[in-house]
């Protein structure tokens, strides 16, 4: 059973399919063909006004567009020190924006304390121009450790942001496993509390590879077509990836999708509590669990099947499990059995 | 019927087909999956020798792969004036190698003068170090042009550019139609003629968006992993990009698609050519065709649903057409038709 | 006599006076200092308005500020091709930009041709986003040729910059050398002509290091303290370079700099005008002289202690000789012995 | 009384000198010149080695060249959360390299801890090519903190470097007064304790505006002079910026500048620690001070006509006093003259 990572599932088949049906005739290349068009009212009507919206393959892509177009090379980044842009992108936001800095800010559970926040960023606008200036708040949302910001958490940093003169980013690599998790809408979870550009993810939710760059500020994308060629990034069959949208969004499969991996997740969360020696590290709110147990234990569920990740530093014995829109709920019960057996082999020890 | 582009055609079934056969149960994540292994060990067998490669999702990330590889940001790339990393990719070039020269060259017939490059090259050599450093010849084959560098005039290329210790990168977007119309190897157009670097491009011969940097020397690509990443291109999902490869090199299933693109192309040449008042502006050496004709005729003909594209300057009435894997030789008699009707038009005027 | 370059020269005597009258007790460092501020006064009196003046230590990072500012990564700068941020500066602009493209453009006597100008911006503007954004218009003044243009051909150009929307930047290394040449007042020569951002020279002029960006568009260099200190030209102890523009204005001395090197300029052109297979490649109109001759003949004025710059290609045969703030009028005698020298060779041959 | 800092200190009188004697007649320009020649010598013998040297007018610079040198856009740079490249250049290292990430780590007293710079560098590695590459390790010397790395805490830190093939880099912004505060020799305290390369400051010496780039590693030099012209740091007058460091080693001037500003430093935080209320936060071992004490007390000081800056964070009432070449010892008398002041102001309270 693979709880390695949402992105070691495959495609969902719906999204396959309005890949296939994309496949007709020729059509207009780099956008102008009408399944894009017609993912980009998509768009629109699911954040209740205009937005502007760019396809990319990865997420890294991603969210170096929305960073390059919202922060200037003497510009400040501020995120969680777990954060993805930080520890995983391989310095691609560094890149994209031609010399930003990422300040890396503490918080439990994944989530920046906005205090430190404001702290943060006041000391750094003290020392113009010596000290670069303060441009941006990245939200990662599914957090790093799994947990999800509530919608006043997330208007009490975008608000603290506001006030510095910053943009405020998302990361919703896991976005709709955060949206049903709080039982929010996209516009409440986004530009109502402050968002200004979003990372909206669909590759962990089921889609090939496509994820979508969402402007709420237009002023700030005037210029984004550019940028978004130049990073490699506009696709010359675009439909083929405009596609995989507009099978998420149709009748709220991609809502369906986070839904189905939160529950398991919540289960499996459950059966792992109860194995001897699990410790959960951070509260289930989404589709990912961090627990600490024994080497010991980790490798006898490995043995029995069940495949995670490592996670943390070397030592720590931290270890990751996620579920995929298409894990199956028989995933619990070989997770059980597995604790189980593990049970047996401790009280026989 | 459509000539505008190569990109304006869909998926080649097989592609899709073995994109949908990728999809069966989880795998591991960016590319260390059995089908993208399989798909690089082709690339072996390609190139009669031990390749490194990388997929990317455009010819603009796989050119900027290449070349931020090649060439350090105070070198310059010589190439052709109209090629494509100079017109065409919004700086993209400029960007990932963080902020090499693209030194236009001139030439017949969209190919480099071989005496202009020696001169060129020479001339910033001697003005170290305010020149930038002369480091990289990027050639495209097939030309902008829509010519075919024999395997003689890439050699006589890249051996000037070698004398001058500089990389020899090919820009090879429409590589199989350049490979059929020659009726050589792989390994002779490319690491025998003296290419050091080669994009491969497989969305214009059929893929989806699938296109590979193959590195013949290694010792360049030792961190290519890095950069790989850090342009956004390393697909969680790779498998169903390294498949689309695998299915073109599938029984020569990539060399048919040239081949027919190809055929096609001469065959609509010699319809045009014997249009009143089409002009061919280069030899038709692959699957692309440049003609002058009067305003009339290409409203004539586009009336007739024959679409093209303008091509280079406002006034001079240049167009473009281009045939694809799948143009069917239908669009020939369209073709046919459309110039016949414009023959009794014109005698009847 | 040394005619390389009006930067073998040294430091003019007031200059060095002003360096050491600054060097009293301590100030405050980065450019709050009083000499600093006095400067900055100066330079709004001398430009009859408001402007904002960052100081650096090269012509190369006044350049690259100004067009850093100016121009986005997905922008268009147009040059002459012989412009020095194109052949010069090592791909300084390229990397101060993060990778925004400097398109050559032809014309005679080292001045852009304002109808190419126009072509070549439509034509870029023509292909968004695949073109880059045409951005930018850097004209050279004093030419690369020696030549000045005239207010009428300045206007002429920054009025087809502005019609397209493109900024215009002036590299003024030589900006004193123009200004006496046509007997125009610094305002007229810039702002008033259509300028938005000015290189103003000292160097070349007579200061020890010391160049100035001055901003006649304010919009544009709201964050550019930031873009200054970052390119490492934020000095600590300003006052000593801020210094040396305070000397080089007070009581014109900068304008009769320019004016002795002009002068002599056009005298030694007329010596060597008289010398025997001297053919003047441009008309003298500033302090540089270009002059193709043979290499019998540069080889003889050079054993008779002339020394003077090859210029051009290889085997052109071409010679740059340049007049400085200090280029005495013996120099101009020992030219015309040289030449005496030569011709009295010639005839005994 | 001055303590802000060594950079509001002007020009020593030698070298200023220098300057002077420098500007006879005309010379080679960008460091072709005797001078420069003379100067690069002096630094082989000084370092008792062939050593490359760059001649910079900012410590910004310096810092730039080396680092852009050593560490690829894809790699890591490991330096103290104090460290001036991270705080207080305005991203100039970021942009420099194109994208690098500097990893702050902690340490008391301003000097890294080695088992945390162990374990984050190995945790950087575990993770390829997510996480970029572990490229350099940037130490300062003397440390934000005012103090100074012993030459055995120099090779633990380069030792750890080197294990994990990260280049050393010094940050000698104050490498003289590091040098004489622990009495060795500046081979001693650089390559044979692992640096590959050094920024070695002269401005806060008593340059004018000085700094070099030494590089022990002449592998990595290769083309560091094309990274040189293009920061736009190769002056054409390269003789007066060469004949300040001329100046500065001859006799020993830079060492003795150095160890009077450490000695009235300490002077100045014995009178400091004295004084009731001020607290020394850091042992003082070079030409820096800092202090907590009461805001009253801060203002008293003031009052008495002490400059000195805040530091730290608002609230956190830190204040750093430096000491300069030139600082005189009366500077001691009138702070001794201040603090017994405050006393007797604080006992008839």
């Amino acid at each position: 059973m693979d709880f390695q990572s949402d992105n070691t599932s495959g495609v969902a088949p719906q999204v396959m399919e309005a890949i296939l049906n994309a496949n007709h005739e020729s059509a207009p290349s780099y956008g102008q063909d009408a399944v894009t068009q017609a993912a980009k009212q998509k768009f629109n009507q699911l954040f209740e006004r205009e937005v502007d919206v760019f396809f990319t393959a990865t997420g890294t892509a991603a969210n170096g567009l929305a960073l390059a177009t919202l922060c200037p090379p003497y510009g400040v980044i501020f995120a969680h020190e777990e954060a993805h842009i930080i520890t995983d992108e391989a310095n691609a936001i560094e890149g994209f924006t031609a010399g930003a800095k990422i300040v890396p800010l503490s918080g439990k559970q994944g989530k920046i304390d906005p205090e430190g926040l404001d702290q943060r960023v006041q000391a750094w606008k003290n020392h113009r121009p010596h000290a670069p200036l303060p441009a941006v708040l990245s939200v990662t949302q599914v957090t790093e450790a799994g947990t999800v910001y509530t919608i006043d958490e997330i208007k009490i940093l975008s608000q603290i942001a506001k006030t510095h003169g910053l943009y405020v980013h998302m990361d919703g690599a896991r976005f709709a496993n955060a949206l049903v998790s709080l039982g929010e809408t996209p516009a409440a979870m986004t530009w109502k509390a402050g968002i200004d550009v979003l990372s909206f993810g669909g590759t962990k939710n089921g889609a090939l590879a496509a994820e979508a760059v969402v402007f709420f500020n237009r002023d700030v994308s005037k210029n984004a077509d550019y940028m978004h060629k130049r990073m490699g990034q506009l696709f010359s069959k675009m439909r083929f990836f405009s596609s995989q949208f507009l099978a998420l969004l149709q009748e709220d499969l991609w809502l369906r999708h986070a839904s189905s991996a939160n529950q398991i997740a919540t289960q499996a969360a459950e059966v792992l509590q109860r194995c001897i020696g699990v410790k959960l590290l951070y509260p289930v709110e989404a589709n990912e669990i961090f627990v600490r147990m024994s080497e010991r234990l980790s490798s006898h569920l490995r043995a029995h099947g069940i495949a995670f990740y490592d996670w943390g530093l070397p030592g720590e014995n931290h270890y990751r499990f996620v579920t995929s829109f298409n894990t199956h709920s028989l995933a619990i019960e070989s997770l059980k059995i597995a604790c189980k057996a593990n049970l047996e082999t401790s009280q026989s020890v």
